[in-house]
């Protein structure tokens, strides 16, 4: 390509400010000056430094953009509307609840891989874009740029690491050091060579440059492309507010839109910066290349090799299918925290090296990571202990957000562990991620209800989450049995059941076991297995409530607030049934498995006395 | 102090070796290596680098030791029964159901500050713990151990951050580089150079150090207290499982116990490492100096200076009582993660500008350091928006282990901050906190109420959460309001109720709409402000359910799961009552906050259906 006239950089430069600016103040809320700082280095790589056909956003080859700092959102707006993706007036309706062109960028939007808005992310998520490019064999580049106070985001530094690691030359991270925080300067303001030395030393070649010098800019995103063998970072000295003479450098305007009569003035003060007759940009495409969509048929996945009786843990269950499916899907890659010989996906590692990815004990990297390999067509399984995951909790937010196809794994879950203590169990894990309400939440029992389950996650498209537990627990499941997401088994009935158990995970077996305790005793209840947590078999539950007058008793391993419990009684609130919640109710201690599950109230004996006492109890305060 | 006897401290760790051995083996689990690597840093620490009472583990002047490493739990424990604390045999009681030497350490132990076993969290607290030192004046030093493989995570590099600026010279870190990770080599192994090279960059004083070198370990302690302006981390090169040929250095020992026999050979490998007649090691103790209790009558709170109808955000009535606060409670201090403008915790620092910690947009480090802050005796509140708590989802869960004192602040809940859109919204964060048990969970609507939390959080000894919202909303309580914890208000009743909604925050508002609305219908309902919704105030819900016919409807600017609905939910169990819950049930996007309530289906109007829809609905499925 020809390189591009400056001049014309300039005038992209003027009107990216003047449109951030415009679109605020439309908006009467936003971060402007956040934008103004940014403004040469997004004309430079829009219209320069980056290969990309803005007419089709998601080519699979072409360059791709993650704006890290995603305060800076009306910035991104304008530089796809100068590159001709959509009108520039529509910039003007910035925030409206009927635009796309939201407070912070979101993947509503076609040239959106992930939403950002959360400082820290959108470079985890530029690592594992760039890992795709390898998968994929393509020749894009990866560009993010972050704020200078996003660096205080120890995410970022996992990032690096894994960057580096991973030797991504094909990507490259820009800081736009304007100095100024939120409320006050950054820790290290304007120290460039401090910045410097922190990227050197988690091994990326950094470039300081004049971030509103335009040649200079250019240049450094040039010799990132030369460097090979590590990632570039280039560290951009700016201010914030540039262009305008009141604002530039100028504390206490963070998130601030300027009033009519304040844009009106600085527009016309950027105005007088454009230069006459510069050339437009040229905007060079990405090399043409046609890609052929891949067609997998998930009937092919081998059967669980169990037979009833078998003990297995579900985690190793997991790891067996993940490579398994790997062996049928290309697109399924894994990420580990330095756990894989516990989670099992060191089996996914042996069959399938080159779509492992470990980033060490690093979660926020991984999962950001997978967002990033998700939003490219990749179906990753990140997996780490589940209490772990809750590292990764806001990532997590932000992968519901996103809408990404991202499939997290968590093992050890709940009380069930044992020994190793509370700080390695789950017992909130349920709750993060019920509370995102587009994430499918998993929980088998057995060997093969695990593996099963592994293949539906899978072909969903969208966040889905697997619970799995340490212990070895006994195959119940005939391995034809299937287990759509959304159903549930009803273990256990009869015409005379007196009470509904609804377990999950280990608690099934207790329920089995309290189930036989109490037929000896002559009295029926249902078991129900809820292996599918959310969404929640709402009909069979409902059935079962009505067939056994109404008494439901939830059991399972992991705090009373946001799991099962709660997820079986909003299901069985339209049938007027309440539902009796065992679960575990202070912070448990260190000790063995079943002594633990007895001492926090999830053990058969339990179930047995809340069936008990729940026939006993008030009908309902309606009745 | 005289030098401590290299043959005395060469005992020491070899008897800290054969300790960790032998409790391991006799648990049947643990992590007996990676205990061996660090044996001579616990040595030249306990009986050389520190200055602590032995018999007095809580010594408000002693130094401090966090083992952020948490893994290595057993060869604490045998430090402290080296140094005298409780009796070596109790060792052996490793990982029972009935013992506090538990597989992780945690609170329960008088010599553990903060409970470890999440990598990347000790050195947070530890951080706090070193700011401590100066709110007290005390010249006590704070010692922190890390393993070379939790450098990976992010928070580490957060806290090195917080710690060179505020040039914490009283904290030093030691790293255990034995090179091995749980699954594989660390990502630097031993390359000491690059590790050195990060942290040097990050600020701090690195020494690099033969971790089994006694002389070099006692000398780079001294340089480290030597060092002023800067924390110290000391970088000690080690090999896992240091002192059994057969384990030294070899990957694949992590986090096993030695069987019986494996475990007497090693023993006796180890006791021909034992210098004969070696003198044994003293215990220097520290300075004495007596400490008056701090007393504070929280009676002296200043009334809240407003009048009902006046428009106030909770937010900013939360930074105008925690200004307050801190002028009655030298122990209260605060720390922000750069938005003090939007939390308003700004007015604290403006009045106490010594209590108030600066970490910038590091969320991890700042609940960290509140961690160790707490276990020292502050009262910390760390506030940021609340969907940014969720990354420290994991530190939180940790805190609830630690049985800490601090009190979180999470401002812009919910959709009803309007523009910024999905990425700056909390609607996750009530889950997330109600999942810990011991974690109390306020949520005032208006300022009278958000002030008089405030105290009240401050006179619980415990972990608590406020949430408070970004809009203005009017005041509805008179200045002499009180708010229990656990309590609610009734804010509308009659002798004719048809239904009880359930509120909290800005749903308030919207209920109090709704009651207007159908009274004009002529239909009356309850309206309870749930202000506690962690313990929620289940005798007043459930005698409102009772007198309302059991329709109970909930409704909250939250997800629907983990929230207030499932909080009424559980607490209305036992009465046989059911609860339809408003919740928001999808990703929302940016729009005016009214827009954004209505159309989640949080408003005035959609309460006024659900009451109308529950009156219609079947009768209980007992009934």
């Amino acid at each position: 390509m020809t390189a591009p006239s400056i001049p014309a950089l300039r005038n992209v430069a003027t009107r990216l400010r003047i449109d951030s600016i415009r679109a605020t103040t439309e908006a009467a809320s936003g971060h402007p000056t956040t934008c103004m700082s940014a403004a040469e280095v997004m004309a430079a790589l829009f219209f320069g430094g980056m290969r990309f056909d803005p007419t089709d956003p998601q080519n699979p080859d072409n360059d791709r953009f993650v704006l890290s700092k995603g305060h800076a959102a009306p910035v991104l707006y304008a530089a796809w509307a100068a590159a001709g993706l959509f009108p520039r007036e529509e910039l003007l309706h910035l925030r409206r609840i009927d635009s796309d062109l939201e407070g912070h960028p979101t993947p509503r939007l076609s040239f959106v891989d992930v939403a950002t808005g959360s400082l820290g992310q959108g470079i985890c998520a530029a690592v594992g874009i760039a890992l795709n490019a390898r998968r994929i064999e393509s020749g894009y580049r990866t560009y993010v740029l972050l704020g200078d106070g996003e660096m205080a985001e120890g995410s970022v530094w996992e990032a690096a690491a894994v960057g580096a690691r991973y030797a991504l030359d094909s990507l490259c991270a820009i800081v736009d050091v304007n100095g100024l925080g939120q409320s006050q300067p950054t820790q290290l303001a304007h120290d460039m060579e401090a910045i410097a030395a922190r990227w050197t030393a988690f091994g990326w070649h950094a470039l300081v440059v004049d971030g509103h010098d335009l040649p200079a800019l250019l240049e450094a995103f040039e010799s990132a492309r030369a460097t090979k063998g590590r990632p570039s970072v280039v560290l951009a000295k700016t201010l914030k507010g540039k262009g305008v003479a009141s604002l530039e450098g100028k504390d206490g305007w963070h998130g601030k839109a300027l009033k009519k009569e304040e844009a009106d003035k600085a527009v016309a003060e950027l105005e007088r910066q454009l230069v006459a007759d510069a050339p437009a940009p040229p905007i060079p495409g990405p090399p043409a290349k046609t890609r052929a969509p891949v067609h997998v048929d998930l009937a092919t996945m081998p059967a669980p090799a169990y037979k009833k009786g078998d003990m297995v843990a579900t985690r190793e269950a997991y790891g067996t299918a993940l490579a398994a499916l790997g062996g049928i899907d290309p697109r399924v890659v894994a990420l580990d925290a330095d756990v894989k010989n516990s989670t099992f996906s060191e089996r996914f590692e042996k069959a399938h090296p080159e779509r492992f990815y470990q980033v060490f004990i690093a979660e926020q990297a991984m999962v950001g990571a997978a967002m990033g390999l998700a939003a490219r067509g990749a179906i990753p399984f990140p997996s780490t202990f589940a209490c772990f995951l809750t590292r990764a909790g806001d990532f997590i937010r932000m992968a519901g957000i996103s809408f990404v196809n991202v499939k997290l794994a968590g093992s050890h879950a709940g009380v069930s562990i044992g020994e190793d203590g509370p700080s390695q169990m789950a017992l909130e894990d349920l709750a993060l991620m019920r509370a995102v309400p587009n994430c499918t939440v998993l929980y088998p029992c057995d060997g093969v209800s695990a593996e099963r389950l592994v293949a539906e996650m899978a072909a969903l498209d969208g966040l889905a989450y697997m619970r799995t537990s340490r212990p070895k627990t006994p195959v119940i499941y005939g391995t034809d049995e299937r287990f759509p997401i959304g159903g549930s088994k009803v273990l256990r009935q009869s015409s005379s059941d007196v009470a509904t158990v609804v377990a999950a995970g280990v608690t099934v077996y207790q329920a089995l076991a309290a189930c036989e305790d109490l037929r000896q005793q002559g009295v029926n209840i249902r078991v129900i297995d809820a292996y599918s947590v959310q969404p929640i078999d709402a009909a069979t539950l409902a059935a079962a409530a009505k067939a056994t007058g109404g008494v439901v008793v939830s059991v399972e391993d992991h705090y009373a607030a946001g799991g099962l419990g709660d997820a079986v009684s909003e299901a069985l609130a339209p049938a007027g049934a309440v539902v009796r919640r065992l679960a575990v109710r202070e912070i448990p201690r260190s000790g063995p498995p079943d002594d633990l599950m007895d001492r926090y109230g999830i053990s058969a004996r339990h179930i047995v006395a809340a069936v008990e006492a729940a026939r006993r109890a008030p009908t309902s305060a309606r009745s």
